[in-house]
């Protein structure tokens, strides 16, 4: 399994209500998983592919607040045909309590713009992902 | 039916890949709902009640792009028996395109920091955003 | 002299401080920049200029919260041999009270990446924004 | 001299141009500050200090892109007799080629809401984080 991410809660990232705002987690998660598919979204650019989220489905389970140390897990929790889902949750360093989990699913464009079968290559690249443990 | 929200698409909105950031669009549905709610969620502020936002499930559909005048509807579409689901679409204006269509659902957390059932004052106090048609 | 932009300040425009944040003070102005610009910066686009910030002063007077609606006013206060000073001013609307003043310094840079001269059409094309008035 | 932060540019952090946005700048150098200050604010906080931005004084030099590792260097550089001034100096990691550099000047507020004179325990807490060689 890969390296969690860890992100220190600072006083930008709050919102009015004193925790950090909804659509500053989606930035969270996005830090993670340019982190761990770095190399590989890359080398996707270079051959005029594309990774594209098509939906993201996030549960907001606590709340986190100024000094949390938050750490975020990143898998590959299943492979359609076409796209393929990420889990992704975040928990409080120290307590284990979750912030937020949230499943984000993504397809690869072809250089004509349409999703790629989750085959061959692209099956190879993504599996060291994957996991269903989380 | 409540009014849309209009936004234009500006060059800080966008990301990488020339087209707005999957979190900025959470920020441009949390704009929608100020602007639907504003009067209740000061009223629920008064009274130390607090609206939060529990599961987002977001589908990005197509891509807006600088220039873009997007418009954000917004219904409740599910009443719980605690919690209550927005349903919000965000479409192109001129072509009607569907860029992104989310669930938003939310509870409104009594003094006591627990989920207040969805009726009374309560219900009657959202029932006017209630619509099926979206 | 040009119309003001309006913004609502919202709940996910404030930090920990219940205030606007710094940065977000700065998308604001970018916002009244691009109303106050916009089909210059599409025409300079497409003839492969930049229209690049090259430094921004920016003073926090006194601080906008949740519900303020504030206003910005942006001129041109400045012409310089291979630059350009717009001044911008968030004002309350209503009390008046200033917010944040700034100047904005900028400068076009030609195809060959290098700041263009201030005059001919760049000249005319920016003189209906100066004003010394505010 | 204090340690610098780094922070890796993703994807979300770049807007219409390619380039990292004038706004995400800022909460990258609020972000150093944190980092700097972060157990002197939390002191600051509990004794009901505040501590406030007034001026910011940026200069964008370069810019930096999708995978750049910048480096952000914070020192005091200057003491006024109820200001304090920092010195942030963002750098590529490598070419050691300056993106922004940045005056922040800041005060800090009393329980009466005015600024403090710099001196006796404030001058002494901020004192180990001044250095002029930046």
């Amino acid at each position: 399994m890969s390296t969690p991410i860890e992100i220190k809660v600072r006083g930008y990232h709050l919102d009015v209500f004193g925790h950090v705002n909804n659509a500053r987690y989606l930035e969270f998660l996005e830090e993670a998983r340019w982190a761990l598919l770095e190399n590989h979204l890359a080398t996707l650019a270079s051959k005029g592919l594309a990774f594209v989220v098509v939906n993201i489905n996030i549960n907001y389970r606590s709340s986190a607040t100024l000094g949390d140390l938050v750490e975020i897990h990143s898998v590959i929790s299943r492979f359609g045909g076409k796209s393929c889902t990420l889990t992704q949750k975040m928990i409080k360093k120290g307590s284990q309590t979750t912030v937020v989990e949230a499943e984000v699913t993504f397809v690869i464009l072809g250089t004509d713009g349409r999703p790629l079968a989750m085959e061959g290559e692209l099956h190879k690249m993504l599996t060291p992902f994957a996991d269903k443990s989380l």
